[in-house]
């Protein structure tokens, strides 16, 4: 596969996501979004790909929406002041960023972010969707969008309070200030910073750790329960979906061999594939549509 | 305009909301929520108001409900035991704190508090809703609920874990114990502590942050994105609403001035005001009323 | 009451509930989960209980599923690739782990698990609805699911980011490492870490602490009202609680008593009793069923 904006290699059981636009620091268009979406579908079949590393090609992590794109923005100009509900549910109004991270909180491969460089706007908001957030110590982050007369996207109102607090959230926002890798690890953006020589090489050993020892499919089901319920109102509802869950993988080939591996003390080798083996109940969710009744 | 318990005053683009009862530490009463709820409502319409600073007179922020005061608690005497829900839903029951907390969580400015002292009861729950806390060495903070034979209010027991963790919440809630600006800053209460004679200059250094810098019109919709995501079920309510919000300011002068400035690198004068040019689709959500059926 | 699995006693107001199958690294069976669903009900019947205490007999707080038992998992042997939601739903497949969750988040005492030793599997997910934990540096925890091709259960995925937050829970569940207690307080997961002849001394202090100054109907509201709003949509779900908590207690005569003995700088005595004095609102919500068309 070929893309125009980004380069994958699939290695060791793990997808290297490079976003490709040094010369603009990474900036983010609307080929990039299809790229992305494309090479995501591609990891999620792939039964090879474990994890998926994302970060960017030169010293740039990405450096927003690429204001010199024509399709800079998706959102076709609108009456600001419309008052009908059709004018803003059409969907050539859709957000690319909100596009992104709906597509990266469906992912079934664990999604590790290795923040190389200047990360802003977008290049902020579309890691909030991945799971594990490092960063090296050129990292640079910006949820920049009250200083260019926007509003925060791609979702980041309901990820981003949840990963490092509302007032946290709140103030990088109020602000739109650019800050560096040591106040994102303080604030509880990312989880570690790197030299920029190790950033890639921690990414791996993280990727590495769940390739060797765990079952696809487990990681698969675990990432959509973990991500689904963080809305959720009642623990019954998590309840309902672990039973199934446990339920399923008790009876399939993988939990003979997780006990059997774990007795023997030997490495696993769980049969299951993501592609072939999830089980009957998933998905269990209908996903909600782009408009519907439940706006708050 | 005049209040009875608090003193408002607007310089430099900034509201100071203070407490001003200082010979009782600013306990509160009936007429000081009067007095809040008008404050507000007159500082979400004045776009001069770029941000709102609570703080209190004297060497307390708030004490507490006054408890000689002959309408501490709004609740009429009920009958405990009544299992009627009409007499639990009637609005002559509605806990004062909780009318400040609501007010507070639809503000369209970014409300800062100062917490200069003790700040007990309701002096603590008031400012859960606010979006940034800061402290001096001197506040002291207590949950002091379950030791005064009530419980928390304010709407705290949604808010409070949402800032600070269950367990940490539950661990104040639970005690009832006055505790120090160092142990509210480990636990994730407040965001610093600061000599006293600084406090009100670091509140202020961050409202012109704020102030210098973005579009009025964008903090205003950041506000109300992130504080009503943060109990939503699915990130595509957030895309809904961002996609909307991303149309709407895209087409607005805002968005013009805040690219125009970042390239010629000098500060924004954003012509968009709160007070004119909120999105027609804003508000977007229906208010839950006092009575409803999604109780949990 | 005697029990198979766990002994419990009563003793300066607190319940000390011990998993006793030391020769097993307390491993939990179908009897254990039967044992401590008895006592957390004794628990929540008896007055003279304030607070309740988990603790593991011998070297290990609890080793997990006994992988030896016959009826180690719930789960009857189901077909994985079903998808009629009625072979799901069945109560047969019900997960043992989610069963004790559901019952701990319905508790009516302060739980505190003083984790003395290794906690794997359900050892370390039966801890996340109990409100504080504390470790010993003996103990050691893993989210090992995925490494025995199963997933998390007893509703961990709705507890566990809510405490951790979702990077560090996917990071620990997707690794399925075990790791020792300062990982576990550094990342959230326990309060402290104590030497091992110390931990059930500061257990004790925590829990006298509430039983020594608070009102326990107070406690048993404010338990409920914070573990049932952490999944609301909206704060008016928990003002309109707190509204009818606040107008119940304050016609009570714990209400006198808290403001009596405050003025009057004496410990309290509060007379009302849980077994006897929950406001007739209480039990206010309406507890989701086994199914229901609420997934997501």
């Amino acid at each position: 596969m070929t893309y125009q904006t980004i380069t994958t290699e699939v290695a060791n059981s793990v997808m290297t996501l490079m976003l490709n636009r040094p010369d603009r620091l990474n900036a983010f268009t609307q080929t990039m979004l299809d790229d992305m979406l494309a090479a995501l579908d591609a990891a999620d079949a792939d039964d090879d790909v474990r994890a998926i590393i994302v970060t960017g090609a030169g010293r740039g992590f990405c450096a927003g929406v690429d204001l010199d794109d024509d399709n800079a923005f998706t959102a076709a100009k609108v009456d600001p002041a419309a008052t009908d509900p059709g004018v803003w549910d059409d969907p050539a109004n859709r957000d690319m960023g909100g596009i992104l991270a709906l597509r990266l909180f469906n992912c079934l491969k664990p999604v590790i972010a290795a923040v190389n460089g200047p990360a802003v706007g977008i290049g902020a908001t579309m890691q909030l969707p991945m799971d594990i957030r490092i960063a090296s110590d050129t990292a640079r982050f910006g949820f920049v969008f009250a200083r260019r007369g926007i509003v925060p996207e791609a979702a980041s109102s309901w990820f981003l309070p949840r990963l490092v607090g509302m007032s946290q959230a709140l103030e990088w926002c109020y602000s739109g200030r650019v800050f560096g890798a040591d106040e994102a690890r303080a604030g509880g953006l990312v989880r570690s910073v790197h030299a920029p020589g190790e950033l890639l090489e921690v990414a791996h050993a993280i990727a590495r750790e769940i390739a060797d020892n765990t079952a696809p499919v487990s990681i698969a089901l675990t990432r959509q329960m973990m991500w689904r319920m963080a809305g959720a109102d009642h623990p019954m509802q998590a309840h309902r979906i672990d039973s199934r869950a446990i339920a399923a993988r008790s009876s399939m080939a993988d939990a003979d061999e997780g006990v059997a591996s774990f007795k023997e003390k030997r490495p696993p080798a769980f049969p299951d594939k993501v592609s072939r083996d999830m089980p009957g109940f998933f998905p269990w969710w209908t996903e909600p549509g782009w408009t519907g009744g439940d706006k708050q």
